[in-house]
């Protein structure tokens, strides 16, 4: 075959590649309610209840470095990664399948200590594990979660439901986990150049917290339930502010306005990203692996978004589709349209 | 740590692994039938309808090996190896997940061969593929495939429901999924050694097959329901009919007579074995991927299930625990309780 027939996949990146591959896939069955494209697909339960199902994949040499990650963190991320997929469907995750592929540098001990945190996951997320498979690896670890949960029918957040003038929202705050990935990766490497020095990371546990253990934010569903917000679109912040914003206006085929300076980052980020050099809201914009959720709601539940602590109105929704503009401290507008991680950009 | 704490997988196997990593998993929730333990676990939807959902990964170099195996091919078989599962536990599968880790050797034109190959099996077997992930890998290729089905909730085939003096049946034949895989790598070593040596496929055809396109057998579930019988517990050879007949024999507290004689085998399998100097049925006991249904069933089935063209009387259930016991063509007793294909162990 002429060899210039093949394209690299490190050209199209990530999402040009899963369009390339799903775009002539049509749901035939009426057991299907969403198929693919959204952070769950849907299949019906009861008459108000529906389940959600989604599954994630974490590779060694991609998304961890066995260097610098405790396998009882990788378990529970592992688990919170898909749990939040769940949450950004407005739902609560209930059951988790979990593949592991294993090379033959871990032990029965490493990776009882890997499930470990799947459990620990799994009780604290109210979550039965009732499957998996597990086989050797000639390669890398590679652990694969599949993770199903319910939702009431009618709340379902999708990521085309967002319209313009409504309010775009975030819980918790950004950029907190790029930089505890690149403070890991700084001290990887002094450790690498000189094995006496021991690595400096008291002072940046919140940010390594935020990387190695993170969380996902059933509470922010519950409490807006508890408010009697329904937000009209909903993603999980896994790839970046700037990346999955563009996944809803994409679906809802409108723009956006985010304001710089309402945008939350931890003094914690701020700090380490200032040290290390770093513009911080370029971590927030662009940074992967918050597990935020990133919402819109209608203009009349403004107060009550505002009464709550933990969720951030950052911006509102306009009626050009996919322009995504940022309006700076300094009050000028930057298209950031550009994209966020992308695993198979990244490495080539 | 002290280095002799640490415990090679490779001294356990899959099976002691995972019953070391799941002994204390408990069920909480009111939403899982059953969890892990059987082909696949079960969680309701409709009042005489659950859900089925089960989990595999394939991993290069472990389950396949890309020189010899089509990725079309591939992704068909992905597909199959979980469709399986779910005819295992007397179901029909609804939905799909794939998800895929990709190396930078692949290109987009190899991913969309793959996937193409997944998109016919989800057609033939009326699956709707309704998410995924897709994420690049810093060594091989890994496919995970989670699979969703439906099943009349009193109709479900579990591995604990066989009793002594039942009849033990198998679908098809065996041991021609593994004779394939021997010829291919027969033939990858006589290529390796001479480059200018093409390959002796043509007289291969049916075992080779077998092994690259095998076929879930949703026909034989659906003639049994035709015929009303009612299999009480069934499993799908993956692992070969000795390590398979143990995991029902395990979980049904029984043991198991196998009559050499009735064990079906197809001429080309016979042939290849005897080619390649083993026993056919040493092939069809512990070689494994012929993704056959193994079921027990009432001795009140005997007749119908004699009359059904594709099913096959092997033996019978008997009351000694874990006893698995073949009668040879010379009539001799042999305890075949040994294992069949293990990734951890073959790779170590």
């Amino acid at each position: 075959m002429n060899k210039n027939k093949f394209t690299p996949i490190a050209n199209l990146g990530e999402f040009n590649l899963i369009d390339n591959l799903v775009s002539d896939i049509k749901i035939n069955s009426s057991l299907t309610k969403m198929g693919i494209g959204d952070d769950a697909a849907v299949i019906p339960y009861l008459k108000n209840e529906d389940y959600l199902i989604s599954t994630d994949m974490l590779v060694e040499g991609v998304h961890f470095d066995s260097a610098y990650t405790p396998l009882k963190h990788l378990g529970y991320k592992s688990i919170v990664v898909n749990v939040s997929d769940i949450c950004a469907m407005n739902g609560h995750a209930t059951h988790a399948l979990v593949s592991l592929a294993i090379p033959n540098k871990y032990s029965l001990e490493h990776i009882s200590t890997l499930y470990e945190g799947v459990k620990l996951a799994c009780a604290n997320y109210s979550i039965d594990l009732i499957g998996g498979d597990t086989t050797s690896s000639s390669s890398g670890l590679v652990i694969n979660v599949s993770i199903v949960g319910k939702v009431n029918g009618k709340k379902i957040t999708y990521r085309k439901g967002a319209k313009p003038n409504e309010l775009l929202c975030v819980s918790g705050d950004l950029g907190a986990a790029y930089l505890g990935l690149q403070i890991l990766e700084r001290e990887r490497y002094i450790f690498n150049e000189n094995q006496n020095v021991q690595p400096e990371l008291e002072n940046y546990k919140y940010i390594l917290e935020r990387q190695l253990k993170p969380e996902a934010r059933v509470d922010v569903i519950d409490i807006l339930k508890k408010n009697e917000i329904q937000p009209s679109a909903m993603i999980d912040i896994s790839d970046g502010l700037s990346s999955d914003i563009r996944h809803i206006c994409k679906a809802s085929n409108i723009g956006v306005k985010i304001f710089e300076n309402k945008i939350p980052i931890s003094s914690f980020t701020s700090e380490a990203a200032i040290e290390l050099n770093i513009n911080p809201t370029i971590c927030a914009l662009h940074g992967g692996e918050d597990y935020e959720l990133l919402f819109t709601a209608p203009l009349a539940a403004q107060s009550k978004l505002e009464a709550i602590k933990d969720t951030h109105i950052i911006g509102h929704m306009t009626s050009t589709p996919f322009k995504i503009e940022l309006i700076t401290t300094s009050e000028q507008s930057v298209d950031i349209s550009s994209d966020g991680w992308d695993s198979f950009i990244e490495k080539n």
